[in-house]
């Protein structure tokens, strides 16, 4: 049983995907211009329709306004980078230092992105065998958001340089909750191809053909 | 400073973008007719163009062929299922039983997702305070790859209904590696908008502006 037809996705679609994939980037330099409100319901709505194990839809979207908030998140990214500074040795720690990480500063929509362990929904299906599979929807909704925003013209960074065992009560979210992303997002300064990590000259990416394997 | 234009994504693209996130389906029911191996490289080189934590690209793809290895994966499969029937109580356990959960028998292409912790690449970056962010970055992974699969007329079906233990050996992958997915691709029976287990009255879908919280 099909219902309403399926749109037909023609190369000429294709074409712009594989774009959209090529030109998405972890944007850490934001315009400080603000984003409409609508766009971020938009983008949480289209995560929403990420497979979820079980159907189970275990995403929490936590909008960070408060300045206080932001300010504790701040605070956080920067013990954190301290500490990851502090493990490189000498040419390495330099490099790092001067890498950019993050647009906490400047990103005008900040969004957590939690999973719930109790979500009441999907009665537990598929995930008897890898747990893990609750965090791991939640990861695939996140990518979609960061497309979908790529279409609208938004850059989306993710901050992972965050200890986030403070953040649940820095954030008034509840203790079970996982925190899997804090997402900055706003219009990006510069567009590019390639990784910022790249150009900044701390890794390349490898061929493809490199990472499948045949049996 | 900017390289190429970035190519502009237009307000029709982002409909059918919009389009394309709204009829990808968890698919179950494959016809068994090939697909062609340009396909498969080319879904792969999308993946890759995804995020990962300190652009360490941790993900490595398992083509599975031999029929040897995917009888080994489909006994996982049923010893794994067998397993979860029996903990559901008997109303659910009944529809359990009923739910067509894996297209192992028929999906002419399977396709084992791997996290590899020992990755050369990326100097351990972004990953001190979230160690998980490795595996995170294979998932973002999957996820672009089933979208690009999806605009190829592709579906794919990801059975996590799996022993992971075992699953390294069976696929003779390097020990250190973690599985996070298997796939099963190839086109559709079926096109839908809704998820099967909300046509199968297992769970339904929950409006977005339930998991969005603002503070």
């Amino acid at each position: 049983m099909t219902d309403k037809q399926a749109p037909l996705f023609d190369p000429a679609f294709r074409e712009k995907f594989d774009a959209l994939v090529q030109w998405r980037r972890d944007v850490r330099r934001f315009r400080t211009d603000p984003v409409d409100p609508a766009h971020v319901d938009q983008l949480v709505a289209q995560a929403c329709l990420s497979p979820s194990v079980g159907n189970c839809q275990p995403w929490r979207f936590v909008l960070v306004e408060d300045p206080a908030m932001r300010a504790a998140v701040r605070d956080n990214f920067k013990r954190s980078n301290a500490e990851a500074l502090s493990a490189y040795a000498e040419g390495r720690a330099a490099l790092y230092a001067r890498l950019k990480l993050a647009g906490l500063d400047d990103a005008p929509v900040q969004l957590a992105v939690f999973a719930d362990p109790e979500t009441p929904y999907g009665h537990g299906l598929g995930r008897r065998s890898m747990p893990e599979m609750l965090e791991y929807s939640v990861v695939g909704a996140v990518q979609t958001l960061w497309l979908a925003a790529r279409t609208r013209g938004l850059g989306v960074g993710w901050v992972s340089i965050l200890d986030p065992k403070p953040m649940n009560a820095a954030l008034d979210a509840p203790k079970p909750w996982r925190l899997i992303a804090y997402l900055c997002i706003g219009y990006p300064m510069e567009e590019h191809t390639d990784p910022e990590l790249e150009r900044a000259g701390w890794q390349d990416r490898v061929d493809p053909a490199a990472f499948l394997f045949r049996r």
